[in-house]
């Protein structure tokens, strides 16, 4: 395959999803793109207007009109290479009516940072499992890395994980741009996790500024965060891995710090008392790590990793516990 | 001593130790408060006023007035712990004409986060060779902590280190309160330079954002910052230690990410073309950083210890290097 031209399809249209294409795009060696997005009026849009009219919308799409799509056994035929970028609780839904066989020989890239709810597994999982693809086929992609910074093509570096490392590396040399750098590693289950994690511990972070907790707390609760994703991660997966490596704790912080962090903002409009419900109509995006800490709570049934924060962040979502009493108890854990 | 009542005296008069007495004043242990500050008008105005006039000013001073003195040896005759809380570079200076035999028997309690200039030596060092105090009576304080939070009774942590843990314990107890938390460490040597080496990665961080990169990079750039703190400190003084706790990746995280750190603004400065001395001229306080990177250089000429990011702060502050050129070129060699 590394001989013809790759032909990659995009399975989303969200603001990461379309960060991605704009890589893609970037990026000079040969290839093919498609995308696919649910909306047939979005498409409709970016076919005429070349611009994606709800997320990133500075960003000009040259993908030709034709390979853009609403249809996505259409996409995902006439692609090598499959690139999932919808939220995990929609990626079910998404691929509705697509069997095992239409994957069968194409290399899955998951952009998602997510699990898939009721199946509690990540993406790379979920993908082995359901449709079996075989994880040397198998591609996750992790940041620190804002869409909208993409957007504005500041300095950014991704790491791309699988089992297969030489593909990894392919499938980098098609995202480096003069704006993106490339990391590639061998360690899907740990990016997974970590990225997933990560949403979680923006939402504690945002809960904490939103009951009034200051910078010191802050630095005090996220160094904690990436000790529970260290102990959770090498429970899960344990082999030689350095947390505090850019695709782990640099996605820790560019989320739980950044203003551009939609799970941060979540958080912090529920610790200024805001319900979950009305927090979501507020929003005009998802916070993944809503989703996120449920299906975590669940896996962790069966490890019983020590993880106050998570834990926390569970009680204040699902239990409607006080955002003020449950933090408060935390920092009573915390060191 | 412990059974007496113990008699503190702190020597300096900026935030950080404006912040240490008012904990100190807030925490219900029997005690008695000493406070030296250079300035006679200074110690005049808070006698008078019970507020420091240049720092943290909001906060009331429950000090007995006749315990302020801008007469150092008369402080340290009355006290049997000695808090240092001066800048580093100030220290000698402060400490002129004090000889070892007025130290003798006291404990020594380090605030500053700095290494003292043309000596080379972390505070403790320092205070062990000029004044033969014997590493078990010294003490470092450490964050993450900025004093302004602490004026605003923000919920903090601190770690007091010390090789006698059971002292470090002791004065644990006379600062913590309600809004305090204390961890006691055995770590004097890597409690002490990772306070001082995160002045230089605040200052890093500044700099990359007054060149124009954005989240994504700062969150590579600290997560290779964690990882260069603990190639240096292994180096130094090889123990095991967890690089992730709060006085080491905490401490890091509320400097390089708070809008009240200092050196963080200094380097915003000179990323955006400012000189050093304009920078200085400009802001009202030292950045601590600044010294620290000269020292850390000439230091690590002894260990080698590959610091990329160090080098370059260095070689845009003394060799008048190019913020946006050398910054670049670090950022080939992150990852």
């Amino acid at each position: 395959m590394e001989t013809l031209t790759p032909r990659i399809g995009i399975i989303g249209g969200g603001s990461w999803a379309t960060a991605i294409v704009k890589m893609l795009c970037d990026n000079d060696q040969d290839k093919e793109i498609y995308w696919w997005m649910r909306s047939a009026q979005t498409a409709d849009h970016i076919r005429k207007y070349r611009h994606n009219p709800s997320y990133l919308s500075s960003v000009e799409i040259r993908v030709p009109a034709t390979n853009i799509s609403n249809h996505i056994r259409e996409t995902i035929a006439r692609v090598d290479i499959l690139l999932l970028n919808v939220p995990a609780a929609f990626l079910k839904e998404a691929l509705t009516g697509i069997e095992p066989s239409d994957l069968r020989g194409k290399k899955i890239v998951s952009a998602i940072k997510g699990i898939v709810p009721d199946e509690n597994m990540i993406i790379g999982e979920f993908m082995h499992v359901r449709y079996g693809i075989p994880f040397t086929d198998i591609v996750v992609i992790s940041g620190p890395c804002h869409a909208e910074e993409v957007a504005l093509e500041k300095l950014s570096y991704l790491t791309i994980a699988s089992s297969d490392t030489k593909f990894a590396a392919v499938f980098a040399a098609l995202v480096n741009t003069r704006y993106i750098k490339t990391n590639v590693s061998d360690d899907i289950y740990g990016t997974e996790y970590a990225a997933v994690l990560k949403n979680i511990y923006a939402i504690a972070s945002g809960i904490c500024h939103g009951v009034g907790y200051g910078d010191n707390f802050q630095a005090v609760l996220i160094s904690n965060a990436i000790r529970e994703i260290k102990r959770f991660v090498d429970a899960v997966h344990p082999i030689n891995r350095d947390i505090k490596e850019s695709a782990y704790l640099g996605d820790l912080l560019v989320t739980a710090y950044s203003q551009f962090s939609r799970n941060r903002t979540f958080g912090n409009m529920i610790g200024k008392g805001y319900t979950v419900r009305s927090a979501q109509l507020e929003m005009n995006m998802i916070a993944e790590g809503y989703y996120a800490v449920k299906c975590l709570y669940e896996i962790n049934r069966n490890y019983e990793v020590n993880m106050p924060i998570c834990k926390a962040v569970y009680a204040i979502l699902y239990e409607r516990q006080s955002p003020g009493v449950t933090m408060r108890a935390l920092s009573e854990v915390l060191s």
